[in-house]
């Protein structure tokens, strides 16, 4: 007999999925470069030449006995040291090897996290707007998601709402910034004050509180900025990163979880890592990546164009009279939608050919979501698709 | 405050990672080359030359884009035609391409395999001797584990106990021919009793049982015989294999579940695969990695030195009055000790620089496994170690 649950699952399409579909049965008939695609999340520029220089090179040289081998339980300990080293440079910090652990991206990254600081039963926190992903990696650890509402001002946090809900039954926090889907990027000011809630909790609760930090995006920041290192501002953080977006290699499959070696237990939470792995099945990403991800781990693709579609698309929504707030980092903005139903809203633009996600499965209804991780040339011409939707559609907007 | 369950985890060191440690630690006093070290099961011949040569073609010249992006929810169907094709050519089979879901090895392959059978509570009948990691692998499901006890003359199946064993609450049997740790390859006369039994039982219990095939050893087989082919056998089969050893990358985590299409929901089980892997945090193998392996997936390492090896020892284990059935395949042979307690047995042999591994935790106390993927030219070496061994420490022996 086959199991009901995921049996169940494959009713529930998402919306991103069918979206993308559409665009696709779109694209057949008009043509893909005329179809203004913004619906998935994949990376648009291509990898770095290191990064291939890297991978052929190993393949090439290393002993091929070494570089296919088995990875040891918790990970290469040169990649480990290459990663360490990296993050103790960029941001201060003092990781050992023995705090690093190579995972198959940031899915799996926080698959081992969450397993490792929560019993079923639990409760998660997650912050809305947040990627739709985190119910089933919640769920099927055996606990569960509890969601604190937005701060629709600037999409920080609602330190309110996350007093209320801060309850004696919640074992972690799920972050992400900088933030799919609204681009936002916790400030200093926020991870202080979060750092301070988290610390006077533990102490009310007699237990420490674990921070998950979703950090794919972290090398994706606007204005020259940098985003500040979660892990810095509270010790129980455990950091989950992914190289799809740094390295652009999605496919790959390949991140870490980083466990701040101030935290509780801090030797024993890569080895459990380890011990996670022979459940779920995944033990270690890919030799010949990991190899490779640590030779280059410093180096990230030409991320600009993202900056460069960003603003192009956020001065438009202003010039069209949408409320939006600017976006620091990823490749996401999240306006509210002229109408109160995104679902419609969405659906209307479709007529010209501009594919946008409704927000409600980010826990953000009203808003829609836009993937500008698209050939800036081709956004150019969508925003006059833009303009030809609004001023159509929503002639007497304010 | 971190999970307990995986924290007491860390206690329970493997009985093989403590010998392989030990004839590491033993190594670097005699020489690595004097320490006869059966304990790990690594491939010890390299990956052949045309996986490495279509790894480096891809990345000289397909688009990184395509070559590193994500991989659809339910594969790469490219690689899913090129591996159902290989199976139907083979095999006789008339797998699609939706019926295979390429996995990070076996591993990942029997996680999903046992998530989309079962429903928390069901149990998993597995046969003596068997993998230690099969505890883990079922465990982590919510499922049970029920053993049936060895058939200790030829290490086929005990059917009797099976017939004890296979009860309502059974929902799917975890097989794995040629096995680890015995050697023995199933005849096809006991694939052809298996699926009798599942068949009649499945219809007493008006519900359909399935079998779970690990076939990670299926290339390695001796005599110039083949593996009879499992799902040819029996409708409800999900058939999980690496290529770990048949192209010696198991550090590359590759491998797929092929779900035969006379099966109940056949249409349905990948899908399903992929929502499953939503929930344990890998979605797909590393993309450069599937690609190069379905371009390669009927070729193998040199797999002759495997049978090399395994004649010398059997030989020579025979000359020395050991009882031991002969491996039809796999890098194993598990003969049984020459004393009642197979760890006093193995301990006394560490003293002649042997590393032998009790079978107790692979449920089959009494006996002791060697891993001979070793140079053959060690293999010879070994064997005047085993000879002093056995001939001073049990003279008597009848």
């Amino acid at each position: 007999m086959i199991n009901k649950k995921y049996r169940d699952m494959l009713d529930n399409k998402s919306v991103i999925r069918e979206l993308s579909e559409f665009a696709t049965k779109r694209g057949n008939e008009i043509g893909y470069e005329n179809v203004f695609d913004f619906s998935l999340g994949n990376p648009s520029v291509p990898a770095p030449e290191s990064y291939k220089k890297a991978a052929m090179e190993l393949l090439e040289k290393m002993d091929p006995m070494k570089l296919h081998g088995y990875t040891p339980t918790n990970g290469n300990d040169t990649v480990k040291k290459q990663l360490a080293d990296s993050l103790n440079k960029r941001f201060g910090m003092n990781y050992e090897p023995c705090h690093i652990f190579p995972t198959a991206g940031a899915a799996g990254a926080i698959a081992h996290a969450l397993r490792a600081v929560t019993q079923p039963g639990d409760e998660v926190i997650v912050f809305a707007p947040f990627f739709p992903e985190y119910y089933p990696y919640i769920n099927e650890t055996g606990a569960r998601i509890k969601i604190v509402e937005a701060d629709t001002e600037a999409f920080q946090i609602n330190f309110e709402d996350l007093e209320k809900k801060l309850t004696k039954d919640v074992a972690a926090l799920l972050i992400n910034t900088p933030n799919n889907p609204s681009g936002a990027v916790y400030t200093e000011e926020t991870l202080t004050r979060l750092s301070e809630v988290l610390r006077r909790k533990s102490k009310e609760f007699d237990k420490n509180i674990f921070l998950i930090s979703d950090e794919p995006y972290r090398e994706i920041v606007f204005d020259g900025k940098k985003v500040p290192y979660v892990a810095s501002f509270y010790e129980h953080t455990l950091t989950c990163y992914s190289f799809s977006k740094s390295l652009s290699i999605p496919g790959e499959r390949v991140g870490y979880v980083a466990v701040n070696p101030a935290c509780e237990d801090a030797d024993k939470l890569v080895p459990m890592f380890g011990q996670i792995s022979r459940g779920i099945g995944h033990n270690c990403p890919s030799s010949l990546v990991t190899i490779a991800m640590g030779e280059t781990c410093d180096d990230t693709s030409d991320l600009s164009v993202y900056e460069t579609n960003m603003n192009l698309i956020y001065d438009c929504l202003k010039e069209l009279g949408f409320t939006v707030t600017r976006p620091g980092g990823t490749f996401y903005i999240m306006p509210k939608a002229l109408e109160e139903s995104s679902k419609d809203f969405c659906e209307k633009a479709k007529k010209y050919d501009l594919i946008l996600v409704p927000a409600d499965s980010f826990h953000a209804p009203g808003y829609f979501r836009m993937a500008y991780c698209i050939d800036t040339e081709k956004v150019k011409r969508s925003l006059e698709a833009l303009r030809r939707f609004v001023n159509t559609e929503y002639p007497d907007r304010a």
